[in-house]
């Protein structure tokens, strides 16, 4: 620490991503990424874009973006905000809605980098206790002083919380903003974001990191309300007039149009998951439902960090959350069909030699 | 303006970018990009790139892009910090090194995004004057309250101030971080980069998007003590762990690398700037000497405003500023010799229409 920097700089807690080893050699199941790479047309567009015009500044307003991603979800232009990654957009969503001095509610056991925004801004927050099976109870969110953040489903348990309890939460917080962090969501039974036009205060995140195979590219968007909207590009406008470059906004206009290939690989990845979830429940792991591309797991004879070195010794990684309530659980993110096979490869051999 | 706004979203006056025109047949002088197209080299990193991975998260820390920058400035990784454009570095550096209360300080005439950025995070600021010539009087930056900020060169005059001025400023601020923001200093005669292993007080700011010719792949850096740039980092990864993605990583690994090709394109440049200014002298414009890839003139017979809307009308978009002091003057971004001919070419043709 030094006399300069800012009480800011201080106080804030950084958020630790999970481990980016450069090995390629390793089976990475630790950063929920998806296994498959981006559609063809993505890499195609990006290829063009980069012959053109790489001098000038992107759209500062990114219309025809904006365009596209509304048409997909049948909103209005209005309705989008893009920024770098979905961590981009909930940091402006926290200066955008929630307020010093108001406090704000989400999940005891929910992303982690939630208390770390709400840290950097001093927005004060309370942990709402999941129940003992890591469901939500919806009641515990209603009435907030300064606004709701969730993610559904929710990482790292991978449950999801049905429409109409997500809907009491909204109702029940008229003169707040209720964001529902729906990285996951693609991998879901429904989204919230159906029902951005019947309430002004519901503001819908997402992202192409997970679903879209683009991680790499640094793309999300929340879908709101037009107020809302307006609000998160006034921050962003304050911030950075610029903040995708040429070759996201080509990315992300491929890739929202390419439903089929993503449909594709979502199906895939969903029938991994189901089947992985069995071997692994064969095997006396006991596994949460999951709406995600993750399984939040735990065995009742083999403590998860003992498990997570186990494998990271034999290249494979997976992430352990050193946190209250769920120190014994491991996140698995779902890979292809044949790492899945060699990560339960190295499971038995754990298990053997114990 | 809604309830749902924060005080925040409220209070910020959102900075407005130059004109983004999307007609090819435009001339855009507006907006101080590079008119040639980036190194081959940093194209074809890109279209490498995309192929490689782009369905894993890009690396939080950008160590092998941050050590190609220190070999390039002869400093260390830890004296580099890269973000998502200059602007978003600036952003981090208002909240890493400016505090609520303690009053910093930048010129009255200059970069129009600090007044933004002091808003949006309620740094109290105040604008001090340029001499009648628009130099800068360093003497009027001795002993801030809580920081300084300044372009150099400054924009929008083109107007560079000598090292040892800086270097005066930087050491009557013991207290206090100093940033200097050379987003054009690759056009001047000199950089404060060499002066950052001397005092810990200094932040100096870079951006691609100018000499490089990378506006649309928002690239930016600082430079400074390796504990400047933690506490940038601290704030970084409160804010979002990816700010850079994988395309934007591998074209600053090439474009930092191909030096032959930016300092042809920059000898070019600064060349059609002397050439330029002399024609415009010529014509009766008084303009500043310029050490940027702009030039800022104004002609004591023709008004800046019906200059600028004649030469829109005639396809040439240059940047007016509706401002106090310099409502009267034109900011020319230096393009190709042949779109400066073309662009002198319609400015006779309004002088001889009057």
């Amino acid at each position: 620490m030094t006399k300069f920097w800012s009480e800011a700089a201080k106080r804030c807690t950084p958020y630790v991503p999970g481990e980016q080893l450069n090995d390629p050699n390793i089976i990475k199941l630790n950063t929920n990424e998806n296994p498959y790479p981006p559609s063809p047309l993505v890499v195609g567009a990006i290829k063009q874009e980069v012959e053109n015009q790489m001098n000038r500044y992107p759209s500062p307003t990114l219309d025809n973006v904006r365009e596209k991603i509304a048409y997909h979800y049948q909103v209005d232009k209005e309705n989008v905000f893009i920024g770098n990654g979905s961590d981009e957009v909930l940091a402006f969503s926290f200066m955008a809605f929630f307020e010093e001095h108001q406090q704000i509610l989400f999940p005891d056991i929910s992303y982690s980098f939630y208390p770390v925004y709400a840290n950097l801004f001093q927005i004060p927050y309370r942990e709402m206790p999941l129940k003992q099976d890591f469901t939500l109870d919806e009641t515990l969110f209603f009435g907030s002083q300064g606004g709701v953040i969730l993610p559904n489903p929710n990482a790292p348990t991978s449950i999801h919380t049905a429409l109409d309890r997500i809907q009491a939460i909204i109702e029940n917080n008229n003169d707040n903003v209720v964001i529902i962090d729906e990285a996951y969501s693609d991998f879901a039974s429904d989204s919230a974001v159906e029902l951005i036009k019947q309430y002004k205060n519901l503001l819908v995140v997402k992202t192409m990191s997970k679903s879209r195979s683009l991680a790499g590219l640094r793309i999300g968007y929340a879908i709101g309300d037009k107020e809302l909207i307006e609000g998160l590009t006034r921050i962003k406008d304050s911030f950075n007039s610029y903040t995708v470059d040429r070759l996201a906004i080509a990315g992300a206009e491929a890739a929202i149009e390419d439903n089929k290939y993503y449909q594709e690989t979502t199906r895939k990845i969903m029938n991994t998951r189901n089947w992985l979830l069995s071997e692994l429940k064969k095997r006396g792991f006991k596994v949460l439902p999951s709406e995600t591309n993750f399984l939040f797991v735990h065995h009742p004879m083999f403590h998860a960090e003992s498990l997570y070195k186990g494998l990271k010794e034999n290249g494979i990684l997976v992430r352990h959350f050193n946190k209250l309530r769920i120190s014994n659980y491991l996140r698995i993110t779902i890979g292809t069909k044949e790492s899945m096979e060699q990560f339960l490869g190295i499971i038995d051999d754990i298990f053997s030699k114990k």
